[in-house]
């Protein structure tokens, strides 16, 4: 591989390239060769043409390895200031969520180790996370704000998802979680703090070109629909596509109001009903699950997954990674957790976070391996795709390439 | 640090002991010096005495970062050929496990590839599971025999097992798990091949010094209370010890055979009554608590955490790693089960992987941090202990040492 100029070639490798609507797309004996960093060429190794011979002094030899495009974590909230380890300690010695949060713990502990740091302590703290998400294959990486409530919190947690990208030499793309939960100083003021996110931050944000899309917490605990309603409008009339944490814990009707709005994904869904999935079917939105959230919590209800299969919703699945109810530092953790927790395939689980991924992200250009696509690659310690999902733990990727650089 | 010398010194780190009986035994600012692979000092940093000075010029800088005993896996089977991906993807694609059983999958496939296996091809199939478990911090290892049911392939196990640890530089204890499943030659003959276990194989292996404790299966799809008592007596007429899968999917009392004759270790325990614990907590055995198949397996029913912890029964934690119920690789992977899934704090959780699992596997020279103990360490990218058990997935050591040299 030659990292100057974003080239390569690999041979003898299992290419599951996801190429076609269904199934893994398999190539037993593959090559793929890539050039300015997007796929240039991929069959089975014996039919490499003769154009590629140049690259043939720099090729790896896969020995039958799985290669599969570069993975996708479309739902993560990794930057913020302040594991909450010793709280994740206090509630295994018996203390209840009432209790931390009363002493101060909870969401509002992140919010202020994460307004208390400053943009160079915010990145020393996020990018390890990030950099063990790309060790395990992930090469395009959503992170949304939402730990700061403020606007030059926000701010600094979105300028710091870019320089994650920038760090990494992978992608990030950013996305504003407007309403998350009410800081203390609106406090009975609901009205304005929505009034203020939607004509104030978010038009300034947008600007800055730190907005990729919008999100907001449709929740009892979080915001309602017709908050949630407001900041969706106010999206739209800038052009940026809105996603929701839609029906995590209770109905609210989210799947349906983020359908109205032609969301990219409705994320969560363990209380979607089959309106829900209808409307999602309807309006070509992504099912984004989130198993992590779902382990930690103990949740009992799951997302409604052969309703979903069977109005071929496209599912993705990615960590959730955040510090409350989802500290996952590997994407495939997420994998075997839809496999083993809510019955997903380990094919429907790598099309999640693939296919189904990009899509969520509106990145037409990548989830596949086909000939111009980006060449974001991982080629694993493993053969069988299946592996990918059924080995828990630790890091099974070999060597990552992100649009054509190698960078793990 | 210097490998020659397997000496070395490590600078203001925030010390986990496990010293004591309870606690972490923190140590904030800490110091640790090690010669000739062995604990030499330990205290806070501004105490190093000017003894060690000379090892300053080599020394690591941890910089607050968390650093513990090497972790100890007490149980595992990660000696073996052929994954069963293929059939975790046919299970979730809806097959029974009857049907897969029926089409020769189950045990019996992993038992077909491992017979086929020679040498060197188990220990290529092996040695990277072993590679991802030290990577993540694991620097002693237990390996059972138990896949190839017949004495030449049993002898090939264990000795890769021991081949394991000369590879890696950690020290490997082996099990003869002999009686783990029928295999197809002994179809209704059930007694002889106990027989040919206990008064030909164990003394055979024995002999060859392969075998450090004996194991059994004591379950109604495995073998009887009265078989695996034959199998303990035969162990106990060689001085060997002995260990016992209890109680997993059904209550044959296994806990309170294992306490019988004072096994190390008691293993998994889903099904143990208070007769069985109050039996461990007299006999002083450990409760090997593995939650990585009780999560595979989606079982419900709990080991009895709260009266282990009654009577004071050492509680410890392992992999299990295994093909088919228990594709982990990562011991933090078990140990954020046992919290989650089994209520087990983060402290418990720690150790049992270090003080409670040296003591399952007889080895009294290590599991905590003291001068004379062997320098198995592991610097973290984490300052709180609880760390370990709250990050789920990926890799989070960044240094393991193993008697004194840097592994990692
Ligand atoms: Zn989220
Ligand atoms: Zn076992």
């Amino acid at each position: 591989m030659n990292p100057a100029a974003a080239q390569g070639l690999i041979l003898h490798a299992h290419l599951a390239t996801l190429a076609a609507d269904h199934g893994y797309g398999l190539i037993e004996d593959g090559a793929i060769a890539w050039r300015k960093g997007r796929i240039a060429w991929l069959g089975p190794t014996a039919e490499l043409p003769h154009a590629y011979d140049t690259l043939r002094a720099t090729a790896v030899d896969a020995h039958g390895a799985l290669l599969t495009p570069g993975l996708i974590d479309a739902h993560t909230h990794l930057v913020f200031a302040g594991e909450r380890a010793q709280e994740f300690e206090q509630r295994l010695q018996g203390a209840s969520y009432e209790a931390i949060a009363r002493a101060g713990g909870g969401i509002l502990a992140t919010v202020r180790a994460t307004r208390a740091a400053d943009e160079t302590g915010l990145l020393a703290a996020s990018l390890p996370r990030a950099r063990a998400l790309l060790a395990d294959g992930v090469t395009t990486l959503e992170i949304k704000s939402g730990y700061a409530l403020d606007l030059p919190g926000e701010t600094r947690m979105l300028r710091v998802a870019r320089r994650i990208g920038d760090e990494l030499g992978i992608e990030v793309r950013t996305t504003l979680l407007g309403l998350h939960a009410l800081p203390g100083e609106f406090h009975s003021r609901r009205a304005d703090y929505v009034r203020e996110v939607c004509t104030h931050w978010l038009p300034h944000l947008h600007t800055e070109g730190l907005v990729d899309a919008v999100d907001a917490f449709c929740e009892g605990i979080g915001f309602s629909a017709a908050e949630t309603r407001a900041l969706f409008i106010a999206a739209r009339a800038l052009g940026l596509p809105v996603k929701l944490h839609a029906d995590q814990l209770s109905n609210l009707h989210g799947a349906a109001l983020a359908a109205e709005f032609a969301a990219l994904s409705a994320d969560h869904l363990e209380c979607t009903d089959a309106a829900g999935v209808a409307a999602l079917a309807a309006a070509g939105t992504v099912a984004m699950l989130l198993p992590g959230s779902f382990y930690v919590l103990r949740e009992t209800r799951l997302p409604p997954i052969a309703a979903l299969r069977a109005a071929q919703v496209p599912m993705a699945v990615a960590t959730d990674l955040n510090p409350g109810t989802a500290p996952l530092r590997s994407l495939r953790v997420a994998m075997n957790m839809a496999c083993t927790l809510f019955g997903l395939t380990p094919l429907e689980a790598l099309r999640g976070v693939t296919v189904h991924a990009a899509r969520a992200l509106a990145l037409n250009d990548r989830g596949r391996l086909a000939q111009g696509l980006r060449a974001d690659l991982v080629l694993w310690d493993a053969t069988a795709p299946a592996e990918l999902s059924y080995w828990i733990g630790g890091t099974l990727a070999r060597t990552v390439i992100a649009a054509g650089q190698r960078v793990v």
